[in-house]
């Protein structure tokens, strides 16, 4: 699955993830309203909501982009219906060919991570039926609770040919607490590191491994030290946009053939027309509003990483 | 909620709690043989078996335990049919008196977190009507994000009286890993206990915290000194029986009066059927092997704690 991202991100020219995160402050007040009368105000109603949210979305956009990134949170908030809008979305973003990165985050003890791990990117089976349940082509893995936690993911990365990022550096303003601590003479983000790029060796695809990191946009200085120390893994870097990552820190996340990361962007891309800067765009453009927030950020990221 | 816990501890003179884990290995043959005659070899067929399982033994224990805690990640692996198993289970267990504590270990950044918080103990607004998703009482949170991922569970946990259980010392064999990473001058759970004592100060029911911890019975030396670290937080402690906690190492995560500790025990309970120690048991009776193997555990417990 890393060949086939690294494809598409190489014939699409845009090492670019859009974050499917839909919020209430982010889907187009008609739709809302268009599915509470259809519904009324329930969960079913908002989940087919973000349905039409999202294809508008994907039918703009998949020509331009090679992957998407789910944040599954979104939608587990709305429970069960919205769990199904979920699924409906990686099912219908992967038959338009882009590379699905479900970002669930799980991470357990042993069990309980072969667990997540069957659910998000491997099969189970019921008698002799084999079934893919959720089915992205990668997760996002939480290494909390060590190796334990992240081998299950592994396994069934190399049965099925999937991929994983584990948090390393995180983009969010407290995620120094734990991950910046010195550690045997280095931060811990570094330790776990240096734990992916064990784990990358072991799963190869043809110039980068199965097994990438995720490192935020807001962090380059830590992203500039483990693109050294993982150096075959893609990093996800989440936090460009809304979070304050800007164009000029990301040089650092790629290596010099501008492979090896791919930068995410949720609300800066899904919720343009929000943006002022793209106010000439309608509610009801909102598809066409995030395809020009896409292209303006493609010209941004080539510009400071000179691709 | 807590205080609704500790009454129900008392109660039912049991610091215990169920693991509601349901695996193949574990759900009876003929449960899942049924199910897969009436709806063919499909997640619908586990889901049923699934649900059919757990309710003989919610109908076993509900007089005799004051919690249960579904590990969502044995639902998840199910699919949506799983998750509609998981969503009925949480709601059977509260008719019945139980207090679900819901083990999500979800965490991530701040907006997602809340969504994840909304998710799971608290409600999201639809229009005008505010509908509860999954609605567990507890759930379990991953630290690694930092504050940002823990506060606006702690913020839902104040507006719905609900709590949460933060991940300090997990019960697997790799979470050294990283959770005892040398961090000024003490091991890293250390630090992340620290900051759970002072979260839980924040959120004060009679006699403990809102916010408890997660520390593994495996590892009884550290939970000894997490007891005096978090002196207001209940720990919740996986890892008894299957796992290899003994009874005797318990004793260091209770305070003296009996309270601040429940205990969880998920194979060793739901699978008792399967063990040498209930042959007398039949696959049929795995819901009373069940009932014994609680029974023992109180016991064990009970002279191990002296309470």
């Amino acid at each position: 699955m890393i060949n086939k991202l690294i494809s598409e991100i190489k014939k699409k020219n845009a090492p670019i993830v859009v974050g499917l995160d839909p919020t209430e402050k982010l889907i187009p007040d008609y739709i809302i309203a268009k599915h509470i009368r259809e519904k009324g105000e329930t969960l079913e109603a908002m989940a087919d909501a973000i349905w039409e949210y999202n294809k508008g979305l994907i039918d703009a956009l998949y020509e331009y982009i090679p992957a998407v990134k789910p944040q599954v949170a979104m939608y587990e908030r709305f429970g069960l219906p919205g769990l199904k809008a979920f699924e409906k979305t990686v099912k219908y973003c992967k038959e338009k060919g882009l590379v699905v990165i479900g970002d669930v985050k799980r991470g357990d003890i042993g069990s309980t991570s072969a667990a997540y791990a069957d659910a998000h990117l491997g099969r189970v089976k019921i008698g002799d039926t084999s079934i893919a349940p959720f089915d992205e082509d990668f997760a996002t893995v939480n290494p909390y609770l060590g190796v334990d936690g992240i081998r299950p993911f592994i396994d069934v990365c190399k049965e099925y040919k999937k991929g994983i990022f584990v948090l390393v550096k995180t983009s969010n303003p407290s995620s120094g607490e734990y991950q910046d601590k010195n550690v045997d003479g280095r931060p811990l983000y570094e330790l776990v590191g240096e734990n992916v790029a064990s784990y990358a060796e072991e799963l190869m695809g043809d110039e980068y491994s199965y097994i990438g990191a995720v490192v935020g946009a807001t962090y380059p200085e830590q992203g500039k030290a483990l693109r050294q120390i993982m150096k075959k893994s893609y990093i996800l870097v989440p936090g460009y946009g809304a979070q304050g990552g800007k164009g000029s820190d990301l040089k650092y996340f790629f290596d010099n053939d501008g492979l090896g990361a791919i930068i995410n962007s949720s609300r800066g891309i899904i919720g343009a027309y929000l943006n002022e800067r793209y106010s000439e765009y309608t509610e009801e453009g909102y598809a066409e509003a995030a395809l020009a927030a896409v292209k303006d950020m493609k010209e941004d990221i080539a510009s400071a990483v000179g691709i």
